[in-house]
């Protein structure tokens, strides 16, 4: 691709010469030559100088002697060149042979159900959606346009997913919430759970990750929501749009989260917390209480960020703290002792 | 459904009129006319006393004017009658033709063989079982009378399930243990798992949750229990009749439960532990040292909850307090240093 | 098997009576009439020594009554004797009728391809391989000999796996790595993740883990690591050779570690981390900074193990340290007072 193509691609000004041809795209510390690299921050500018990258997406143009695109997100640039340069290949639209579909079904146009693909009935899918193999649908579900979901996906009965939705590997959509009460005998009697699971537009769930259905009413997950791999969402929780949630985090039941919510990896709250816009928790935090919008904390149970990293500095340091109030308290001892003798 | 009819089904007392039709079931926050609710604690009695609700279950009659039915545990009856209401749907009985049986299968009446289902050689399969698609059974396996096993799920061979008992999509039960030894190179040398796994009879199990096999005897789930989605049973774990164990919990090899033992999400055991009967694990605790009957436990490692609540309310001052300490060090070396010089 | 055939088996010195008959094996504890145990520490001496066990393997001859063999690693010897005894069971080699089986796929001799296997397009399949029910292989995938892919295993495109791999049911090889950047709205768009997972020989990873693809090069799990169940290994790391990854940990993305490294059960890993060789990590601990050759740590963040062990011990007594410090500065304060009276 030429570099001019790769600058209207991007809508980027170009600033040197635009008949190069670049064959690959890398980041600033592994750029070779031929690849086209980005530059956000100032502070990378060495490595670019260092770099034999051919040209350079940037905020505003830089001291460098190869050709360079200015943009205002070099990053999205990048990732934009990316899904021109490597679009994500999809199967040939087609039913296979194998593939077992219930009564009622209503199947749009363009659409690839592999093999080992189940459909239970009542189903509704939508154009140009991709069912990888021995994908499970359950009755009364509703697919949109564009979505995939990879192999050995699961949906259970009525779960309703919007378009443009990405669903990887052996993930779990609408099992059953954990919901037991107590019988006579103190054995649990188990809650059934009728209500449903909904996936906004735009949303990705990695790989063995698990929704569980509401008890009544509807898991919801709402558009642009990336989530990735392992994570445990609970029944009756509502994601807001556009947030994260990484690997190996668990929601328990009835948590709300606000827009743009960042929760990093093994990150966890308790059930009935509700979560403001923009909050965003470390890793392997956990909060039993609500957050306000904006809030970013650490810790179990977590404080604000700053907080626990000054704490968490000082942990090391506590049994020599508890020895020196050991010492301190006999020292005082000591002069309390000499003063009542005067 | 009439008022009349749902007293009778829970053994309930009917205070008020017995004629009316409830439609739906609802907690006391988001009831509707024609929901039936409960109440539980007595602070939620002005709630209700706002709500919509057409009647509802109490433990003693209370002044409202709705209609009331008296029970001794309103969420237990209420749970009935979802159950009532809304009975979990299960599929035609059949084999359907995909379906891959090895040689000495014996398969009982009125059990659903769902397409795409593989099953070993020397399998026992009860009556009124549901497998749902894409299901694999290894070979030597026993499922009892009306298990439900839902899509995707794996048994490994040798696998013993009770009745009643239901697995969520994804899950992976008597998979190897986790166990090596270093050989003389330094690599790690597989020790083959030749164990099993029992499952007892009505225990449930999340999603996407793996339950290893012993290495040499039995990894054993004791009866009524409840397991959560993307939780882990390592190899000769005993767990405890009527436990429960939330999602993402781990629970190292060789750990014993007792019985209603409670671990919270996220919370794990180091191999080897064993707790007592009716242990409560808080979210995100952990522990590698046994744990007495009705212990109730927070942390990492794990103390008294009690204990937890306080030192982590202090957490947050501990940089404070260092400070504090050298402070009063400081004055102390001055009144120490003033006194020699008197 | 006769106990001179087992000593032949394990290169082991037999001293005894080497015609009698072992029927089973059993840690020390629970040895059996029959039974050959193992001793790696003279503190066990006595256990085995009341245990009914019919013979045992041994560093250094101990006085006991019972043939002895004697090798360097009892330990190991045992698992050799529970390979020779239990060995893995494997189907008959065959491809089933329902297997689905893209173009220019190679396939080597004494393969295993079991019902509802689906293999994409360019797949090459070493010898004896195994793949069982329900195995989706993607596009461009190689599995060279002696692998071993348990049900539901699902390998995106362009994977590559080494010799005598061994992957559990459920698990995920190649999903898409977590990448996105915002656009100009605050959504979150898509980096395509064109790279690639690369397993090396005598790897085993359990059931339900995820081992995400690179982002544009490749993840590596090298020679001999073993990975447990519902393990998260992010896009671009590379897992060392001869580590150990316990169930529920999670790498985040661009991690690297060495050889020999050992994190325990739910430990995690921040981005961009660099593990040295043989480093251990304990369960639940987690570092976002990189960790020396040899660093043995435990904690969230990290510390070294021992520092650890001290500070948890006095977190429960932190309330009252707090509550001293605040006695220590009233009564300094009452000196001090006391002294400017004077």
């Amino acid at each position: 691709m030429k570099l001019e193509q790769i600058a209207s691609l991007v809508s980027g000004t170009l600033e040197g010469e635009g008949s190069i041809e670049i064959n690959g795209v890398r980041g600033v510390h592994d750029a070779k030559e031929g690849d086209i690299t980005f530059l956000m921050e100032n502070k990378h500018l060495d490595v670019l100088k260092k770099s034999k990258a051919s040209a350079v997406f940037v905020v505003k143009s830089v001291e460098v002697s190869i050709p360079q695109i200015v943009v205002a997100k070099p990053d999205l640039a990048f990732a934009r060149l990316i899904k021109e340069l490597h679009p994500e290949p999809r199967p040939e639209p087609g039913t296979h042979s194998s593939v077992v579909i219930g009564k009622k079904v209503v199947i749009g146009e363009n659409v690839t159900l592999s093999a080992g693909v189940c459909i239970g009935e009542n189903v509704s899918i939508g154009n140009d959606v991709v069912l990888y193999p021995n994908v499970v649908i359950g009755n009364d579900c509703k697919i949109d346009d564009y979505c995939t979901l990879h192999p050995n996906v699961t949906l259970y009965r009525n779960t309703e997913i919007g378009k443009h939705v990405i669903v990887h590997a052996g993930t779990v959509i609408g099992a059953d919430g954990f919901g037991y009460t107590l019988d006579e005998k103190g054995y649990h009697y188990k809650i059934n759970q009728f209500g449903r699971v909904v996936i906004e537009d735009f949303v990705e769930i990695g790989a063995n990750s698990c929704i569980d259905r509401a008890a009544m009413d509807t898991t919801l997950i709402k558009a642009g929501t990336k989530i990735d791999n392992l994570v445990q969402v609970g029944h009756n929780c509502t994601v807001g749009s556009h947030s994260i949630l990484v690997a190996q985090v668990g929601l328990a039941g009835s948590c709300t989260l606000g827009h743009h919510v960042v929760l990093a990896g093994q990150a966890g709250l308790a059930d009935h917390v509700t979560l403001g816009d923009q909050v965003t928790m470390a890793a392997k935090s956990g909060s039993f209480r609500d957050l306000e919008n904006n809030a970013v904390v650490s810790g179990w149970p977590a404080v604000p960020k700053n907080k626990w990293k000054r704490y968490v500095t000082t942990l090391p340091k506590l049994p020599d703290l508890a020895k020196k109030v050991k010492e301190l308290e006999s020292r005082l001892r000591e002069i309390e002792n000499g003063l009542n003798d005067m």
